[in-house]
């Protein structure tokens, strides 16, 4: 089961000028950074309200988020959705055929996460998240 | 203010087999359903826990979701953040000097609604959004 949106990630040129902008339209602030495998893009977690969006700063070429931006300018990129078992989810999900980026969850400092397909999702990249060590 | 992600809309070929898939994956179920004015589009809000997705889809070609169905494939297309004051809330983001694409709230039959530009916002179509009559 699904329970929530975690937050919404938003590629981006530049993850302070992006916080500059959505601070002063809705007041967002900080609640995590990190960087990616590789020094290869830059997270940042932001939030106003129970509204969290991560914005992606590529920070080399080549890589997934760079080319988003160079291809479309940056902007929505992938949703992210709470679950409590991802384990369980991603099983479920393959018995039934469905089409999947990672078969595994990918263990992160305070999270697990995995990707669905676009391609099994109606064209959205949709990203499961256990929150938790 | 901004208080939570009211849903997130996301343009589909067919608004019935986007209904299905994320039925199947998740759960979803149809909150409302709506058509555009003059018959553009058909808009689907489904639910699944705290998590709603819109999905838009275009019933005649040249109008926006339709260019974006053709040009993207669909996907993700707009973020709508709940407010409680949406007039109040168009006032200060247009005296900041912040582009809008709707300076007043569009009424529907059951809520007030506006666009802020992407241009001002990270390449993100962002929809405000107040629920009641």
């Amino acid at each position: 089961m699904v329970r929530k949106i975690d937050h919404i990630a938003i590629v981006v040129k530049d993850a302070d000028a992006a916080l500059k902008v959505y601070s002063e339209m809705f007041g967002f602030k900080v609640v995590e950074e990190m960087e990616g495998p590789a020094g290869e893009f830059k997270a940042v977690l932001v939030a106003a309200g129970d509204i969290r969006l991560e914005f992606l700063q590529p920070l080399k070429p080549g890589g997934s988020f760079a080319r988003f931006l160079e291809e479309r300018g940056g902007g929505l990129h992938h949703v992210s959705f709470t679950t409590d078992d991802i384990a369980g989810e991603l099983k479920s999900l393959k018995a039934r055929g469905k089409q999947l980026i990672n078969e595994e969850p990918i263990t992160l400092p305070t999270a697990r996460i995995a990707f669905i397909h676009p391609g099994a999702a109606e064209n959205v990249l949709v990203e499961l998240v256990q929150r938790g060590k």
